[in-house]
């Protein structure tokens, strides 16, 4: 079992779907990334930051999953990171209604001391400096470093991008901002052009279309799960990459073929995330719950044909 | 080994992609459909209509490909329907140009004796009574009646498109036309409705993003490969469904698990059709090459989770 950083946001959401509405409920990539990470029992922490108006109850919620919240600063008279949004109907696109950064706005992450020698480290969706601090407070260059952006950063700091990018070795990315990021449409080339600019595995999400990964010449697709109805799709990435080095945490085997393993458990997550508000799927999930999916996760792919 | 019946079109393309254009070639859906049945060695038939303007060498062309084409009607003072089209920069999309209907506009099936019995019947992309008309002149209920259709008549002749879906088996559609036909956006519960229309197997086409298979409560994915490039899209559709059906005549099991394979195969043989232009790749497709790419999609696809 290897240690596991995470670094992202811990927040306050506040989501409307065609589906209904919520009030301000716990959020934060890091949020569903260590709830995702959880299933696995790993020795996770969360490096993050919120305001004295983030609940006991919900640090608590974390604590509960055997994720270490000692890296969560709390600042007393400041505000949490706030995002609400809006979903249009076909559930793959939305507004964003409001983001106050808060407490954010000044976050210097602090890897507390007993992870500093973790082996897999978590780079939620942040700015890269930020991103970076964190890999530079490691004692050692970690096993593997797990990266997620978006083009926001492309947009206003992609130089910085850039730096981190060189210290990475996978990259989870949507489809749009693997192109926006490497002006290519093809999608196997634009996976080419990034492992150039440091990860060699890179993970590309298609939301409802699934995810591919890539290393070198290989790939390997897995769909997203079939759904009747996608109930909120809020922090279906962040569960998806909470899954995927989770499962290389407690396997601690970084090899292709194992990384396959881990696209299909984040795949299998990110499917149950989605069918209620915020981490209310994710936080009474059980193993049997997960095991049944993957089964039908296999079933769903898995084939058998003689060449002829 | 089954016979199978195909008919559609056999037409007439001129193409404009990013990549260049063509003049007028070879295609139409029961061209593409019988191309790629024949990779299967099957004794097939294509059942359509062209005009006096339609080269000797492209009736010799699919004749060398075992091929019988004794049921494509010939009129000397005709012209052969034809489509132009241009396709957009994503490749997802294009605008037609032209549509001559010509003989189309007249187009009475005659299926040849030697085929009436046959057990696998694929009714191409044509008005649905027209697609009735062949299933009225077949011996007795084939084992096998799949269905391809498209949004035109879902405008212009819904009430002729459910009485032959009461008669398909199989119905291959893409997504739009699925949520259009249902009135869905779920494509899990608009597969359930379009069962209760007829056809007891749904094939839902996504494009580059694969195609879903459903039965029952049963669901079965096959993603496109991802392609450095795609050339023209003209043809994959039809190529899908010619894969899928001649893979069942070949196999004669209409089982879900060997409707699995069938759907690997339609895959994979649409993954070669839109390497070049109209039919072109598909003329000269070798056993070899079809095999290594199975092979690639099996790489693509399986994987070997135990569960914990």
């Amino acid at each position: 079992m290897s240690k596991l950083v995470i670094v992202g946001t811990v927040a306050f959401d506040a989501i409307e779907t065609p589906f209904g509405k919520t009030d301000k409920i716990l959020g934060g990539a890091a949020t569903f990334i260590g709830l995702a990470a959880s299933q696995f029992d790993v020795d996770a922490t969360i490096v993050s930051i919120v305001g004295g108006d983030f609940p006991q109850d919900y640090l608590n919620l974390l604590s509960d999953k055997n994720i270490d919240v000692s890296g969560i600063e709390f600042v007393k008279n400041g505000k949490t990171f706030f995002w609400s949004g809006k979903y249009h109907t076909d559930m793959n696109s939305r507004d964003t209604l409001t983001t106050e950064l808060n407490v954010l706005a000044d976050f210097n992450p602090i890897v507390p001391k007993f992870y500093r020698d973790a082996e897999i480290v978590m780079l939620g969706n942040l700015h890269p400096l930020t991103q970076i601090s964190v890999l530079d407070q490691m004692d050692n260059t970690p096993k593997l470093v797990v990266l997620d952006t978006m083009n926001f950063w492309m947009d206003s700091a992609i130089e910085e991008l850039h730096q981190v990018l060189k210290r990475v070795d996978v990259i989870t990315i949507n489809d749009d901002e693997a192109r926006q990021l490497t002006g290519e449409f093809s999608l196997v080339v634009a996976a080419r052009k990034i492992q150039d600019m440091g990860p060699k595995y890179v993970v590309i999400k298609k939301g409802e279309h699934g995810a591919l990964l890539f290393h070198g010449e290989k790939v390997f697709f897995a769909p997203a799960l079939p759904l009747e109805e996608v109930f909120d799709p809020t922090g279906a990435g962040d569960t998806f990459a909470g899954g995927f080095v989770g499962y290389i945490a407690k396997t601690e085997d970084t090899s292709f073929e194992n990384l396959k393993n881990a696209v299909i458990y984040g795949s299998t997550l990110a499917s149950f995330c989605v069918e209620k508000f915020g981490t209310e799927r994710m936080q009474d999930l059980s193993k049997e719950e997960l095991n049944t999916r993957l089964l039908q996760f296999k079933h769903l792919t898995q084939f058998e044909i003689e060449l002829t």
